[in-house]
């Protein structure tokens, strides 16, 4: 029964300098409150960790506003109707929403989506079926514009997002290389999803390794990361190279700009004697998008042409530790909290 | 007659560090020679001084090959046909070019232009008729995307593109905001060419003294320059902002980079928290617009809705210094050598 349960959430307690430590999150168990006309209550199953949370736990201006100190920390779930105040949703019902970092979360209908248990497994709505996949989707085709013969690099390669976009860019016909942390990562890459090389960013000679492999230099550059592995990208891209900007998950946790030379001069330069386009989005940028993006990914994992992994962690309470990793690349696919019962 | 005439050339007489001296350039008088088929013997009446030709002055790889030690400067000319070996040409014809620094030029057909000497003065096809003005029409519409009721800011402002990039601007409905140097130029471009506000790039608040012209932001800044003005423009730029970039004519004497930090993470960022589109270009990526550019500019000029100035320098031999001035901003308005005869 709701009365006897609680809900347990987690908050931001602090800011953190830095890389995040455990002392920047709070958990708390509070009454779980009534859904008001045009809401409803819904039991989270799966919680979505992803880099774009560590921007929102800065008090500086993004996409969107930062978290509150003391508010539930931000993020995508999916989970089950328990009560419903919304003409569109009844109890049992299964959504996908922003319900944060909590077991039971009162959401605007508006906000939600239904998904069917029968099409996929719930939690695909959060990774290859979800924002990640759409990400890398709308990302990839709209802005870097893949064309057969051409040499597609992507880092975080064996994350949501980056698997997402070097699977699709080999269904369009280009060289796929992916970057990633270590022998399994770049294994799962070649070995599973057909990349066409991968190199480990610990490498010491990364820019001499990834030369090795685009030996026709690079067409898209689908920048997840930025730092050392753009710098290793810039010298190799080809002109009318195209860079959409998705995240920069090595700059996640810096709190003052890199020592110099200022390499801005030398980007713009690069910019305009190899007539570079480089363009930051979010998802949100291409709604339209959704429809064609469901139709071709559901297709494309029906074919077994796109797999995906997933990396469940139980319990709320590991969430924390959970996205600690996540920003320093422990986690080995779509990073999801499981939260039991 | 030709065999008593001697071409008078300037080549490269050796690579600038830094900012080019008149070292760096010898006049030079050789015979003229003969056509072969397919050529044409052109006497030139006006050469373009533009910042590009910095670029091809040192041994580095840019959109063309550098400029050999001891052949003639790269540059577009207009003059006149003395003989032709070509069908399309005949002696008495004006056509424009690629001539380089020198009084008599052999062309081959293929890459002339004939130009009318009725439709306007011949000098206006290496101006506001030719490629600094297509450079302007097609990078401002193609990749700035103007649309009324924006604010679009523009650096060299009074020289050959940015003059032309803000007047077009204005015909779309924009805001538009001229920075230039001193106030001659600053003036010329409030009260000649109808821009709403322009700041003196020597200011010393140069940050402050744009922002209040930019009330709202900017949502175009079509980049001619990069350094401290690009530094004051990105804090500004809105949300989906485009850069058309164009030039880098600050950083076209440098030698090494320049010191830290390194503002490349915190561009990045920007580029991708308001979803910023940056993409290079040259006019020749937009070769099919010629049609477009030709008929929407003379109709423009026809019906006074674009003005053009142009800064004319005497005889061959002071194109040197012209050029040097021109990479100090000395220039006002589109920089012309006029060949005497």
């Amino acid at each position: 029964m709701k009365s006897e349960t609680k809900n347990q959430r987690i908050v931001l307690a602090s800011r953190p300098v830095g890389a995040p430590v455990a002392a920047n999150f709070r958990l708390e168990e509070v009454a779980i409150t009534e859904p008001a006309e045009g809401e409803v209550l819904v039991k989270v199953h799966y919680l979505s960790l992803d880099p774009y949370m560590r921007r929102r736990m800065d008090d500086r201006a993004s996409y969107a506003p930062p978290v509150a100190l003391g508010a539930v920390m931000v993020g995508g779930t999916v989970g089950e109707v328990l009560e419903s105040r919304h003409a569109e949703f009844k109890a049992g019902d299964f959504v996908e929403g922003m319900g944060g970092w909590q077991s039971h979360a009162i959401l605007k209908g508006e906000g939600l989506r239904k998904i069917n248990p029968a099409d996929a497994p719930i939690s695909t709505a959060l990774g290859i079926l979800g924002m990640p996949g759409m990400t890398a989707y709308t990302g990839l085709l709209t802005i870097g514009k893949p064309q057969a013969g051409e040499t597609l690099v992507v880092a975080a390669a064996s994350g949501a997002v980056g698997a997402a976009v070097g699977q699709i860019a080999k269904l369009k016909g280009c060289r796929v290389v992916g970057i990633a942390g270590g022998p399994a990562k770049t294994r799962y890459l070649t070995e599973q999803l057909g990349f066409d090389a991968a190199i480990d960013h610990h490498a010491e000679d990364l820019p001499q390794a990834l030369a090795a492999v685009c030996p026709k230099g690079i067409d898209i550059y689908f920048e997840n990361v930025g730092g050392k592995i753009f710098k290793a990208v810039l010298p190799l891209l080809n002109p009318f190279a195209r860079m959409p900007v998705c995240g920069l998950i090595s700059h996640a946790n810096e709190t003052s700009l890199p020592e110099g030379p200022d390499g801005v001069p030398d980007l713009f330069r690069a910019v305009l004697t190899k007539k570079l386009t480089i363009r930051g989005f979010i998802v949100h940028d291409f709604a339209d998008q959704a429809p064609a993006f469901r139709k071709d990914m559901q297709d494309w994992i029906r074919q077994e042409k796109i797999r995906y992994r997933e990396d469940i962690v139980e319990g709320l309470a590991q969430a924390p530790d959970a996205f600690i990793g996540l920003l320093q690349g422990r986690n080995f696919g779509k990073l999801l909290v499981h939260i039991a019962a």
